[in-house]
């Protein structure tokens, strides 16, 4: 068959509410300040080969048999590990049988969905998240109640409102959707009195809670409340991380953390025959003997790229780029003048090979987030951020007149 | 958070139409004659080690990029590894631009069921099917019509049946779904002829051929005839393969063929930021160096083993088990007395650690499969087959009353 001939037309039998076709992809663009890419020099290769070597060697002959000698909640080395770890860092108590491990968390996301959610449901989510998340929801018809946020994460007056609110018209929503630390993409971490009262609204409601944890390993000093899931006294969490952010996106290895009574209910909607057996063995091999060094050595590279992004805006942008200086992970979520409509500006940027995210899609408050954007400064070099940064200014400065040709001179006299 | 505090109750929460809770695992039963695992001891760990060894140290650092330097259909050089391999083996000529890899084939069926199918729309399937493509289309709504097979695989004059009567009917079906070459469970081929026909078919109705090649590289004389996706004149054929069969199960990479009109509009409902990276790299490395030595090799350790299980049968079953000798493959459909019901022999033999896959799962006729069931000898050795049959006889003898004592007296005299 040659494309010549592919005269069948499949458009009569697509099913229908597809998104639009994809476009052909033609390699990265020159300043990448999208996606969840995380530093090509920080990925631990050495030791990822000699974890792969150990582990071939050791236990290879396993892969012939769907989800190895560990039945289908995933690699249990790798879920042994993540017990340890989530006790010392997000102070959770839980078995092996807690941990169900899932291709990246953005599996676990459609697992919870479909494990909780149908069309004409309701459910409450921070006002600025994930766009994942977001698209998710809406393809499932799904209606979302978006909850403002401040520096302290979302805000708990408003999720007693929605509650309360919701309550009188009859509606139990499905969850309370949150990244509460290191928030996508405000970055901001909710404190540890918030997610008591957060806790307190979730079991006078029954409403449970969603935590979103991916980003929580990329803390720049280390310390993080516990995790929500740490805090319940009644089991009303469902748990998600990965290790995408703190060793290897291209990985696709992630987990859910929920009782059993959950897990059960999951694992029959998980039919994807266990996640991919070589990446969990790995996985477990590097970060039992690796982790906990690697992690903050990787934050402190990811802060100098930070600094280097925030001195670029600063330098580039002056006053016209408002940003607060994130507790950690790989985004900066900057606030433009509010003429710069900011899908405008990341159609315009990307024709001159800028890539950024613009705040519209990681939002569900239009208004808010229409002069926002999220720029990701894991991937680039700190020179290609520089330069970036400066092109990006250019490119805004031709289409809304901000920042003013001056800003730079200004801020480097 | 104990376990004696999960108070919270999500069980009014759950969407409707969940399939039952999964029990919690408890390692394998001692005679594992389901699932398609494959022989442990052809795994070929030194191969692949020496693969992980030589891409890590070479392509490592592209682990930080979602979809490495590739782009979302996939690590490009086992995409081109593939249109090497599909033309010499199958006979379809195609780019690497129109090959999409997926987590498993199973994630191709499902990205194909999400692309095509509706709630209550029709597809044609094999009567005796794999079991995961009938539960899929159940829990999805879609009408199943069943197709009976003999020896040369779907019928066609059945196919054409179909089609007429559905026309009448003013129903145009999503798709025909066969897996022609090495049937699951009946491990026929389609003969040349036939795929002709049905194709003649497909185009005559615009009903597109939805072709699943997961284990058309396990022929024991290593002839086969061209793929429906090669021999169609129209494009009107979506193809799925994967390296679980040839290679290893627990890797979890398949892989979807197709035009690139349709593969534009799989691409944005996968969602999961690519499959897992290093497996495909992995599987690159190893398979353009070593996937034609290997396969054979595989195919000849297998044969051995069906020869054990159809021993193994004649002597514990005697003319009480019929069955033909299947092509290639990992498993043998067998037919037992019609007084025998295998979804009670599965679970009589479940409790003597025999695991069996009973007829009817695999099926969409109950009349027909009651007394048939799916014996896979990839992953027992020798030795399990031979004492595995012995001890599923015995538990049959007991239930069923067959076969007769004496079975194995006559056939061993």
């Amino acid at each position: 068959m040659s494309s010549a001939e592919n005269s069948f037309d499949f458009t009569p039998l697509l099913a229908s509410g597809l998104p639009p076709a994809a476009a052909k992809w033609n390699g990265f663009p020159k300043y990448n300040f999208v996606g969840g890419n995380n530093d090509a020099d920080q990925v631990p290769v050495d030791r990822l080969l000699a974890a792969s070597t150990a582990v071939l060697r050791r236990e290879g002959a396993t892969l012939a048999t769907y989800g190895l000698n560990s039945g289908p909640l995933g690699y249990r080395p790798l879920r042994e590990f993540l017990v340890g770890k989530l006790r010392r860092d997000a102070g959770i108590t839980c078995t092996a049988d807690e941990i169900l491990i899932t291709s990246g968390s953005l599996q676990g996301l459609d697992l919870v969905n479909a494990l909780l959610t149908s069309p004409g449901d309701t459910v409450l989510i921070e006002q600025e998240c994930y766009q994942g998340s977001i698209t998710r929801l809406v393809r499932r018809g799904v209606n979302i109640v978006g909850i403002p946020l401040d520096d302290d994460g979302m805000r708990i007056d408003a999720v007693a409102a929605a509650l309360a609110d919701l309550k009188a018209k009859g509606i139990r929503p499905k969850y309370i959707y949150t990244i509460p630390t290191v928030q996508n993409p405000t970055g901001t971490i909710m404190s540890e009195q918030r997610r008591a009262e957060l806790l307190k609204l979730s079991e006078e409601y029954g409403v449970p809670v969603f935590e979103d944890d991916c980003y929580a390993d990329l803390i720049w000093n280390g310390k993080r409340p516990p995790a929500l899931y740490a805090m319940s006294r009644t089991g009303g969490v469902i748990h998600i991380g990965s290790f995408s952010k703190s060793v290897a996106p291209a990985l696709r290895v992630g987990y859910i953390v929920a009782p059993w009574a959950v897990l059960s209910r999951i694992l029959p909607i998980k039919t994807d025959a266990g996640s991919g057996a070589l990446e969990q063995m790995v996985l477990a091999e590097f970060c039992t003997a690796h982790f906990s060094d690697h992690v903050p050595k990787l934050a402190r590279g990811l802060r100098v790229k930070l600094e280097a992004m925030m001195e670029a805006l600063a330098e580039q942008f002056g006053t016209a780029a408002e940003f607060d200086d994130p507790p950690g992970g790989i985004f900066l979520w900057v606030k433009l003048p509010d003429n710069v409509d900011t899908m405008k500006l990341y159609q315009a940027a990307l024709a001159s090979g800028i890539a950024i995210n613009p705040g519209t899609e990681w939002s569900v408050n239009a208004g808010h987030s229409k002069s926002r954007l999220r720029l990701c400064f894991a991937s680039p070099s700190v020179q290609e951020i520089r330069d970036g940064v400066a092109a990006l200014a250019e490119v805004c400065r031709r289409e809304f007149g901000v920042p003013s040709r001056s800003a730079n001179v200004e801020r480097t006299s």
